[in-house]
């Protein structure tokens, strides 16, 4: 991901993972690692800017790319493997938790999924994807207080899986991870990886014009445009 | 809880409760700590002589207003704390596990869903509430043996969150759980909390009568009759 | 189980397991320990020459025979524990983590759903028996990767309960933990662990036809029998 400053996911960018995510499955590669080309951040999640006194037409069309990434990401027939090697808050923790292994760089950033730090909340499907790594308690608890977690304290609840030094390191691990998968059935590995978490991409798939509704509804209250606002005012002033 | 010798939960303390949660849900306070005023006891559960030779309605009725106590108590918008100062067997438990949060305070008492061990069967909805927080297998386990855990168990299990080494600490620990949501938005925890309890809350609110009659069904059973007759002689020797 | 030279499961193996698994459900004995009279295998599975070059109709009857023994298995009332006393590849390990308790004895041997490492795929029963003793995160990169694990290394992922070093040592264990259920009512017990259990055993329930034609359809693929042809001709070189 290179959209600087932030790797932030507005339409635009969402359409493009996709698109990029679906011919690469399409391809001969072994593998999907998804990383970012910032220095601090893998991805500072949904881009606010699609929220913040929105165009509902557009809304629309950007809650529902953001669907398809997920369908495709968390569906996706190729390993895949996250070097998350920077801040991953939000919507970059769903990227990072969609992934079937996660290195997380070590350093002064933090993932997990803080929207009710923001006054937002994560979808069923943010909340499925992040059970399914940390397990309902932790998820729970996690989800109620929107933490954040360093990459010591993201490791020891299993949020990740392994930590490096850097970037390089990050992806070294995520290729040997990839790599272990050479002489295993492209095809029996991808229906064993699809039954595993067709619970939860059903899920979305029977309920997206719900799963929408939700969405838009949400956006149109004051106290979450307020919310935004403020969240907007205090990003300004750093 | 105020009902000595040991809260156990009949129609009426039950009603009680359920109606003192939902005042507390429609006013503004912060949070709510669930203790016990007596010595040695959170909470003995479900009060034995409301099964034992019951009286039919009234049974029924009993079982629907814990049902109703549950759902509050479970889908409360208001952060919930437990502090476990003294034994929690069974009903005590769910209520504690029907919380966010749990501290228990060290000493000779323990907690568990024990309902085995009486010859009793936990309840679906204590059966979900209770795996939600210490994982299928380690439920699966308690629930088969009935075990009571003591606080160290507890604590490893991941029943409870924290020890303490008494009630005033077990209270503080519970108000700094509930001060951490100060600046979160009520209404995204409440709808985060929702989502995430709803898949159990819900099959109780669509199988409530079915519920009713494996309560009753039960409880016409002689060989349960028996048994809590067993049970009760076995407390009187005490 | 003592069928040389590998307690590999044919059809008319699995039958013969669940009739004796029906019948000790009958009789007034106090529990079923599994284990094989073998000295190197607890059981190698499903028997490959079920699935290699198949007759179809017997193809049929075998996968309708396995999910006969899983559902009498995992439902069984009586306490179940597996003494696993050497390898316990795919459906060997689905007969171990059917039950309740499994206790793996020392040694060069694993344990582990590996159906991708032979081009095949764990259906969603095995997968679903197996998250609920391991949980989903450690399931999911345990089948993808078709891991086999050590006896030490299964204890740590929770895979088995406890080790022995030797056969005698691990049926004791078992017998001991079959023997804590002495003071339990069987009917309290045997209800705990249907309701328990109830969801995955309704799956298959409910998708008996979809399960046998998933089966027989990837039984039909070229590739799946060029992959059990390989694996055929590996075997016969050892």
């Amino acid at each position: 991901m290179n959209k600087p400053p932030v790797n932030s996911l507005n339409l635009e960018f969402i359409t493009e993972l996709n698109y990029n995510f679906q011919e690469l499955e399409k391809s001969k590669c072994r593998g999907i690692i998804l990383t970012s080309a910032l220095p601090k951040v893998f991805s500072a999640g949904l881009d606010i800017l699609e929220m913040y006194k929105p165009d509902l037409k557009r809304a629309e069309s950007f809650w529902r790319a953001l669907q398809d990434l997920w369908l495709t990401l968390y569906g996706l027939a190729l390993p895949t493997a996250a070097a998350v090697n920077g801040a991953s808050p939000a919507g970059g923790c769903l990227l990072a938790t969609s992934c079937e292994y996660r290195v997380f760089v070590e350093g002064k950033h933090t993932i997990g999924l803080n929207e009710t730090q923001l006054g937002i909340i994560a979808p069923k499907w943010f909340q499925d994807t992040f059970v399914n790594v940390i397990g309902q308690r932790q998820g729970e608890i996690s989800l109620l207080r929107g933490s954040l977690y360093t990459p010591e304290e993201a490791l020891k609840i299993g949020l990740v899986d392994e930590l490096a030094t850097n970037k390089e390191e990050a992806i070294a691990k995520c290729e040997k991870y990839i790599a272990a998968y050479a002489k295993i059935s492209p095809g029996a590995r991808s229906a064993t990886k699809h039954q595993l978490r067709k619970s939860a991409l059903s899920w979305l798939e029977k309920n997206r014009d719900f799963d929408v509704k939700i969405f838009i509804g949400f956006l149109e209250q004051p106290q979450v445009q307020k919310g935004l606002d403020m969240y907007i005012q205090s990003l300004k002033k750093k």
